[in-house]
């Protein structure tokens, strides 16, 4: 484990039923006179009414406001930036992003724009943006990214086929908004991946070569929260208390994730996602077993520590048998969440899978985070489990 | 539990073994041009030499600064209204708290007294501090007041014979440093007295009326660091790996009441220390076993829970007999630690009960958050154990 580690979140997380409700009342904190806002989400969550509330709110209370949906899902590099230069013209004192990931990163990145002298190429890595951004509320719609509470955010680069992270603190929002409501009309093959997504982010965390203190207890508590509630969250979308614990271990799985890092299994998902788009929380829920499996002889310890939080029985067993259990289980779940086994299904063919390789070597800040080092091969052989299945 | 609920903390947190000579790394992302600090601390930290490696720093950096060693133990409202007058003269872009929880509280108060028009007790009460403070950087030098992660601040009122809160997220730091080494010297009554103060913040917040999600995570892993650390940090004082479980234990802690609020202890404890001088963190020991034994019939289930991550054998056990196992540890680590017992060497008597009883009634704060209703008389009987011992 490592002897230095930090620790950082959103300035102020409100969570629970029917908390979308109370926006409004916790403005004043961010920014004492807000003349006018822009709402980021995607096309259907306006069209079901999902933005009605903040619209309401908002007017009530006297702001402006301007809605944009054009932010598409994996958002390219030059997506963000049209989406920058349709809405640079009005001054905004805050943005309100309710969607998934790939809104709440985009919410994250345009803040930056819309302060900083820099495009998206200037600040492609660690540490690059200059100046903090315009305040923001994060407010998820999904139980995976766990994007609200990290300094993260993740853009597709089609020249490079590749997705490439911006870290900074400057991504972190003034308020994050977990309303178990919002998640409840999931469909379930969304429910299934971004749940395993933030599965992802918590055991990779876990495993990592960077674990502490803090993103331990995030994760061990994410991974008892995902545990208890993900096969219900698919099977009764409807369950408001399955749908809190999913939302609430996707938020824990991005703390943990912010000190600690994912590993290889993101690593491996990058290449999927910037050229096949797989979503995210499918290519990760798709590598996650096979990734565990590679890394298992390296990590047996700390695997074995999270069976008890998974609810597996251990009593008796050897680490290594408790291990395979928790492996096993992951291949339970991705079984009865029908998540998809099959590169085949989204074009890649055996042909690919070098480059493939290639370009995940490449993300070396997440591959760095591994317990266990994984050749160009490794990398290759884990691929093909999902071109033979 | 709550089924709304609210998690903020420090803006950032850097944890593990001589992270103090990290501090100046950090300041950029405060404030851009930082030219004089303020740094406070306890006149027997300075002559330790506990600042010299922060003065060395900012000299390093061109910083200039003050240091004030003129906060008092338990400070009293003129106390910091006379430090306010004594170094308001400086324009400072920065205070620096190095100390236990009265320098630590005190930061606080005089961060946002530098930029408000109100006076202390303008601002005593929830949410009456009208802009934000000078940014603040939090050390804690003992393992207890969790001030560090707090939006709270405690001011003796002598003339009320009382000690009173001040909430505002105003209150809370740009960067809090959790380094163990500034805790090695650690006198052994402090470790026990603090130790013990923090251990209360977390099976308070445990059993809080406005326990949730967040604050039940926080609570039970400050209850799992500290239970495995306390005596040990109290036996072998130089043990690093002691001192950094109770130093991340004692933030959890602080983490935990943020959310869910202390009770009774806390409540009973005030008048202790506004009327008697009894430091916070021994009052509050002295009351702990007594209020969770009164307390015990309306929180048997919760209890219970905290019997695990204390390390206490629950396989056989009745709920009602693991809670008294968990009262039972309470006691053997008071005997252990050597925590005063008896009110009569404050100079308590029999015939102050009932105006203690009285001031701490007025306590509601806390009270509402106490899983069992107290009468006057249940705290006069609570008190009454502490003189006949």
């Amino acid at each position: 484990m490592l002897t230095t580690y930090q620790f950082q979140t959103a300035a102020r997380i409100l969570a629970g039923e029917n908390t979308l409700l109370q926006l409004t009342d916790h403005l004043a904190a961010i920014h004492p006179h807000i003349q006018r806002a822009l709402i980021l989400t995607q096309p259907a969550l306006q069209e079901m009414g999902y933005t009605s509330s903040i619209e309401q709110q908002l007017t009530d209370k006297g702001i402006l406001f301007d809605v944009c949906t054009t932010i598409l899902p994996e958002p390219t590099e030059q997506n963000i930036e049209e989406t920058f230069a349709a809405f640079s013209e009005h001054k905004y004192e805050l943005l309100i992003g309710l969607g998934g990931g790939s809104v709440l990163d985009a919410t994250k990145i345009l803040s930056v724009l819309m302060t900083n002298d820099q495009r998206i190429k200037d600040i492609l890595g660690t540490n690059l943006v200059e100046h903090p951004g315009i305040p923001t509320v994060l407010i998820p719609t999904t139980s995976g990214t766990g994007s609200e509470v990290t300094p993260n955010a993740i853009v597709t680069i089609p020249d490079q086929e590749l997705k490439i992270g911006i870290v900074s603190s400057y991504l972190l929002p003034q308020l994050v908004i977990l309303d178990p409501v919002l998640t409840l009309g999931l469909p379930k093959p969304i429910t299934a991946a971004t749940g395993m997504d933030a599965f992802t982010h918590s055991i990779e965390s876990f495993i990592s070569n960077k674990a502490n203190y803090f993103s331990d207890m995030f994760a061990l508590e994410s991974i008892r929260l995902i545990s208890a509630s993900i096969i219900e969250a698919y099977e009764n979308g409807a369950s408001i208390s399955a749908r809190e614990k999913m939302l609430l271990g996707s938020t824990y799985g991005g703390m943990a994730l912010t000190a600690a890092g994912t590993a290889a299994v993101h690593a491996l998902a990058y290449p999927l996602g910037g050229k096949y788009g797989i979503p995210h929380g499918v290519a990760n829920s798709m590598l996650l077993p096979h990734v565990m499996e590679f890394n298992m002889d390296h990590c047996v310890d700390r695997l074995t520590l999270v069976a008890e939080p998974m609810g597996i029985e251990t009593a008796g067993l050897s680490p290594e048998d408790a291990a395979l259990r928790v492996i096993e289980r992951i291949r339970e779940w991705t079984a009865k969440l029908n998540i998809p086994q099959d590169l085949k299904e989204y074009g890649v063919q055996e042909k690919d899978l070098k480059a493939l390789a290639q370009s995940a070597s490449e993300v070396t800040r997440l591959l760095n985070n591994n317990p266990k080092v994984l050749s160009l091969e490794d990398m290759e052989q884990i691929y093909r489990k999902l071109l033979d299945v």
